[in-house]
């Protein structure tokens, strides 16, 4: 009965026969086999979004790099490593009604990534890591000529002047909102987040409050926002 | 009475009043605030070592970089993030009977760590990554001039010619031991490990068991040679 009761409260979430994609935790590039360049990110935000997006009655796909966050519930989890292996990932799974890139992807991979480990050669000076730069998720999404979402949101992890530059990101990838928040003290891997909400309105600023509140915060504007 | 008889048998241990130091994990080099470069490892083996020594009574210091593994009982943690940081605590934990570095610390670190995120600039080459080379902990413990532990294990990750390069190892590192991987197939992360233990007197293959097991039979090792 219980089991029932929550089936048919999910049935009737605001987000009923909406497909919602998420991104999340960090992206691995591989420098060789044993090395690897990465992001800090524990997922903990990505994973609280697909999990509140979920509860509203979104079905949801969430991509998501390697974090030790146990799959939310509901949700359909792909795992990848790498930057590229998220954007194959995430055009796998459109079309969809929005998509959320909380994830804390590497803009740039090491350009070569050979199948042998590098050594380290006694007395010779250390390799150069010459790197390329990834595939852009979101602006590459934000902008798909045939399959983009109704409502696309990145989101930006600054050190500075953090309004400003994800007023500037939202323009330049084409997306509808920018989450941004300052990374400059204990935000990656903690509890807590204060986040401001760019639109094409302008600027929310949210009070610090838990992951799970911003994103069942969030969830509840994407709801609105899909009408 | 089950605890007075386990304290019984730890008091009585063969390692009983022998202090070994651990490394275990990875460790993370800043590349900016939001961005490292890391080695793969999760920590398993060398966790695992730890609570196996501890168990045969010896009083133990791990020094673990960021893994997801629980703290071992009975066992004083000490976590750190780069190869600098993982040094200073070996050092610190010094004087010691024996000394495993089972971590998979990174042999370099960027150059510069700024303390604001690198910016990626539209249009602009991707900005080159120049290395500097990390302290090398197990030759500096190994050739220690006054704290040699009496035994110091080296671990040796290699990807070809395994036995060839764990032996030249343990002759320029100028430790007693090397245990060898081959971590060309799914080794990192995975519950097992096939290991040569590369000593003085010769190369011993072990078969692959869980790491579990590993740590075991290498603590019943240490026991002997500490005698």
């Amino acid at each position: 009965a219980l089991a029932a009761t929550i089936e048919s409260i999910l049935r009737d979430g605001p987000l009923k026969g909406r497909h919602v994609i998420v991104t999340s935790g960090p992206t691995q590039e591989a420098i060789d086999p044993v090395r690897y360049i990465a992001n800090r990110s524990s997922g903990k935000q990505g994973h609280a979004i697909a999990a509140a997006l979920a509860a509203l009655g979104a079905r949801v796909t969430l991509v998501s790099g390697p974090v030790s966050q146990p799959d939310p519930t509901g949700v359909t989890v792909r795992r990848i490593e790498s930057a590229r292996d998220m954007l194959a990932a995430v055009e796998a799974a459109l079309p969809a009604d929005a998509a959320i890139f909380a994830a804390a992807v590497a803009d740039f991979r090491p350009e070569a990534a050979p199948t042998q480990k590098i050594k380290k050669e006694p007395g010779a000076p250390p390799p150069e890591i010459r790197l390329a730069l990834n595939p852009d998720i979101l602006a590459t999404v934000a902008q798909h000529a045939t399959k983009r979402p109704r409502l696309v949101v990145g989101f930006a992890a600054e050190t500075e002047k953090v309004v400003e530059h994800a007023t500037a990101k939202r323009l330049r990838k084409g997306c509808d909102w920018i989450v941004a928040n300052d990374v400059s003290g204990d935000v990656m891997g903690g509890a807590e987040n204060a986040v401001h909400l760019v639109t094409e309105a302008g600027v929310e600023d949210w009070p610090r409050m838990p992951k799970e509140e911003v994103a069942k915060r969030l969830a509840v504007r994407v709801a609105e926002a899909l009408g």
